[in-house]
């Protein structure tokens, strides 16, 4: 049987407003007939995880319509209808939720229906020179070496240094396959002050540093010492006139906080003695003891995913927590004091939301502009991990995300695994369950030290990377770029996504693209902060969306992404934007062969492999 | 039955002369009756290899006797004695051979008699400025690095830099076990010239060098290209510069040739292109095809210990001798003719003896001055190897072979397993066996590349370490030092025996004893070129011997060395001195208790793990 009603969350028709709430923000709800049927009664069923929380009857008018004052707490709701209708004579009932692509409402039966979900969150704002930024990631091992002689600083006791700088990457493993030695390129904090002005000339207006913190590994997400700076990459000195430089530049700095885990060879757990603390490790009397759990000390010992250089901390641990967050010198104060804007939280799902609120707050308390995003690889705003609904986005916890989901979506339409309009539903997902500010701030990224280089991933076509990169730079939330990528670096996963920066060979002609991308993100306020549609382009190949200023929507930005091997032309019926409005201008193409109105559609041509950004313009 | 027959071959008066026979030289056999038997003759049975040669009846006069007019060709001999005796009225043949542990004679069956060997050369001499000198064997990447900056020169692509001189070596495998990338520590010739002083201070009149050729790993046993110094070690003006600066310090290069393979990764092989050569692997029309022997070209083929990096060479080859030993700027012209006074054959085992010796007459030709010494790890006058005898010191091969057994011998006697006596029997053996030239040539080696550390070997016991040194320095051949040994560097076998030189961490207490040693040996004639006399010290942990100048016995030299945890009282009745003739001064001990002499005979204490050295004066 057909659809009864007809319901599509994603419509302002049908819920308003769109998205996510606010707490005790109003919302309506209207359902349609779809046809002829005889419904009795339309009811809004609402959960609050797996308990239904409330019942709604729909009022029957023109259509079915609830209006709802609202939820008073925070929290991942869910809701779905239930449908009273006659059908031949007998009263059944008939289950709907979400279709699981887009947001229309189709049956289900009883045992399982798939809900919509509505995030409600305590409002809040993301400080703007985040959420209007450019971001750029940068490996610090892998990156520059500042020293004018080449020599690597303060080398770890027994590791290695690549003897080239363009040497592959690879991890020198014991025959168990544990890390036997270190190996770095010897990349450091004066490098990074060396190459401020090529950064900023990208366009970048946020460095975030891969973990800087002393420990023995070349990624540092095994910490040795949260309070001092790898010796490797520098000191206090030298991080301070990174932090200065780079702000008068306009570029902040943000930073890696792994949490969750420490080194084992560390000043707290101390494994093998190499700092003169005494160590969780070496001692049960050792006042870092409760930081950690040990199933039979001291061998046994709870550790991330097994591996025994990463002893987990209990983060909730009264002394941890004072270490980190509450101390007049816990960590998160000691470095933001210094001029560190913000904190990325190393494997946030991972870690206690009392955790994460507890140093928004006192973050915000050092500097009320510092901002906190997390690394989450799915939908942050209904994650669950170990077990437990994980909260990200109510308001007092992380501003953004990583935006894994982002570069997955891009990915599989541009490798062409879904069409446009299954990369439309999936971007609307997203946009949907998270709180405006959260989908304003995701980190749109296309690349990190954890998954493939773009390039690779894209089989080295680099049409399609600009394509991902087009997108990233014209998309709702912060573009994030990872080292390297701009100069056309390859590498599978790790370590190969962790080649050295090849200075003095780049591709120039893809820094060049980059440059010129973000140029046009900067410039428009329309991409820095504008809301977006995502068009119909009744093209599978072609993928398009509007960027508008909520406050001024006379200038608007049109993006068109074609992933085919062939010239498409499209017949677009802009929705929200009646023809007589439209004008246009190129800002990027490869070339247009025709572009013109014709009636009631815009017509364009898109050349094969390529991106046309227009800006809209009303009379 | 005890045996019915006295001999020797150890005792002049037994035979004549002692050991190893020129061409045509003539030999005495006396053989002894033991007791009353009725002996009616005694036959001296001579083979070459299996093949009975000659038989000659003794002579019975007092003793019975035999004059030999001598070998008329080079080889090695073998001999027994047949007896023929009346026993019980019966006559009975009985066969004599060679005690298995010493060289007296003894009854064996029929069916298996341990021969007599007697070595057979053409007359050769060994220039004096080899043995007489102090050989220092530098592995070249692990010495010193020249570089004012200390950068590593020219490291090859995809490669290691130990991040400090002082980390452990270590070899970076694949899963399956082969060498993933190559480790260095960047020391080089430039690094050598800058320490010559410090060479020629321990008293040191050669350098060997491991391979300085171009190839991809740290040793370089796997030669890419033998015409070229390897650009991390420097160019061929260094090399000139370190063979000019050395000889004005009266210091010999000698080089490590390494013939018996090429590396995979060679201009000659040229397994993965890196040469602009067309390399036998590449095609079997290259001109280097015929050096290698493939059996299913190209990836079967025919390699060192079935080492894939290591094809094997077909050392015979026309073109591959021609390359290596006749052009005119063959390899071993163009080095020796740039000034290097020598070469070390590597793996001399595994060449032709025909290959050694082409390479020893043209290598004459170039500087007749220059030395051949050979990689051999037992007693080189009887190797078989491949099933075939190898024969290097037949006057024509080798100068030298490496003095494994000298390094196996002492270092038994020193960890206890063997006593002084076997000690005695088993140098006795090797001096027996060796053309005089070859034995006082001999390389009194206590540790190499390939070997553990001296130090680590015996259990990090400096004293018993002090008496291998002293043994060597006294002994007759040439003493050989390896890098580090003399400044306490520990290390079991490879990598782990290839450290980096200890600089500014030396044993300052170790070199002075190695300088105070070779200062000795430097001084006295006796241990330069003496000859050598075993004496039993009728002390199980007590070894010694007498080094005496054979144109001038005025002054000798005895050396005694005690093992044991204990003072031993020693009284010893010294062959060939009488006691009037000996005065005795101390040149090197931990000290002595009590020095005199007895009616016959000479009386010392000797403390624990110490070693006195005595110079024995002729009134």
């Amino acid at each position: 049987m057909r659809s009864v009603i007809n319901y599509n969350s994603w419509n302002k028709d049908f819920k308003a407003p769109f998205g996510a709430l606010k707490i005790n923000e109003k919302m309506k709800i209207v359902v349609k007939e779809n046809g002829n049927y005889q419904i009795n009664n339309i009811t809004l069923v609402i959960f609050r995880e797996d308990i239904e929380i409330q019942r709604l009857n729909l009022k029957k008018e023109d259509l079915f319509t609830v209006e709802f004052d609202g939820f008073e707490e925070v929290g991942v709701y869910f809701y779905h209808f239930e449908v009273d209708i006659v059908i031949d004579g007998y009263e059944q009932r008939l289950f709907y939720g979400k279709n699981n692509n887009n947001a229309e409402a189709v049956e289900y039966s009883y045992d399982w229906i798939n809900k919509y979900q509505i995030t409600v969150y305590e409002d809040f704002k993301t400080p703007s020179w985040y959420k209007e930024g450019i971001l750029y990631h940068i490996f610090v091992d892998r990156f520059n070496n500042g020293n004018r002689t080449g020599r690597v600083s303060n080398p770890k006791s027994n590791s290695f240094i690549y003897a080239n700088w363009k040497d592959e990457p690879m991890y020198i493993k014991d025959q168990d396959g544990s890390i036997s030695r270190w190996d770095f390129y010897g990349g450091n904090l004066k490098g990074i002050i060396h190459k401020l002005p090529y950064i900023k000339k990208l366009g970048v207006s946020i460095i975030y540093l891969s973990p800087i913190f002393e420990s023995s590994s070349n990624h540092k997400y095994d910490t040795g010492d949260y309070k001092t700076i790898d010796p490797m990459f520098g000191d206090e000195e030298i991080l301070k006139e990174l932090i200065d430089k780079a702000a008068q530049k306009g570029i902040s700095i943000m930073l890696d906080g792994v949490f969750s885990h420490t080194g084992a060879d560390s000043k707290y757990f101390n494994k093998y003695g190499r700092y003169d603390t005494v160590g969780a490790y070496q001692s049960q009397e050792s006042k870092y003891s409760n930081w950690y759990t040990f199933k039979n000390h001291p061998e046994n010992y709870k550790c991330w995913w097994d591996i025994k250089a990463l002893p987990n901390t209990n983060e909730l641990e009264p002394s941890f927590m004072d270490y980190i967050i509450y101390d007049e010198d816990s960590v998160i104060k000691k470095w933001t004091g210094m001029g560190v804007k913000g904190w990325r939280l190393d494997v946030a799902d991972e870690l206690p939301s009392k955790f994460i609120k507890e140093m928004k707050k006192e973050l915000r308390e050092v500097d009320e502009d510092a901002i906190l995003v997390g690394e989450v690889w799915e939908d942050a705003s209904n994650k669950v991990s170990y077990g437990e609904r994980r909260s990200y986005f109510l308001g007092k916890e992380l501003d953004a995300a990583m935006g894994y989901p982002f570069r997955d979506n891009i990915v599989r339409f541009l490798k062409g695994e879904i069409s446009s309009n299954d990369l439309n539903n999936a971007y609307m997902v997203i946009k949907e369950n998270y709180p405006k500010e959260s989908f304003k701030s995701n980190l749109n990224l296309i690349g990190t030290h954890d998954v493939n280089r773009i390039k690779t991933e894209l089989n080295k076509d680099k049409s399609l990377v600009k394509l991902a990169v087009a997108t990233q730079m014209t998309f709702e939330g912060v573009p994030y770029v990872y080292y390297g990528d701009e100069a056309g670096l390859e590498g599978k996963t790790d370590p190969d996504n962790r080649r050295a920066y090849p200075w003095k060979n780049e591709d120039e002609d893809m820094i060049d693209f980059y440059r010129n991308l973000t140029t046009i993100r900067n410039k428009n306020k329309s991409l820095v902060s504008g809301d977006t549609i995502f068009i119909d382009t009744n093209n599978n190949d072609v993928f398009g969306y509007i960027r508008f200023d909520e406050e001024n929507r006379s200038e608007s930005i049109l993006v068109l992404l074609n992933r085919s091997e062939n010239l498409e032309s499209l017949s677009l019926n802009i929705e929200g934007y009646s023809l007589e409005e439209i004008e246009y201008k190129t800002i990027t193409k490869k070339y247009v062969e025709r572009i013109f109105k014709e009636s009631n559609v815009f017509n364009v041509d898109i050349e094969d492999k390529s991106c046309l950004i227009f800006t809209l313009l009303k009379n």
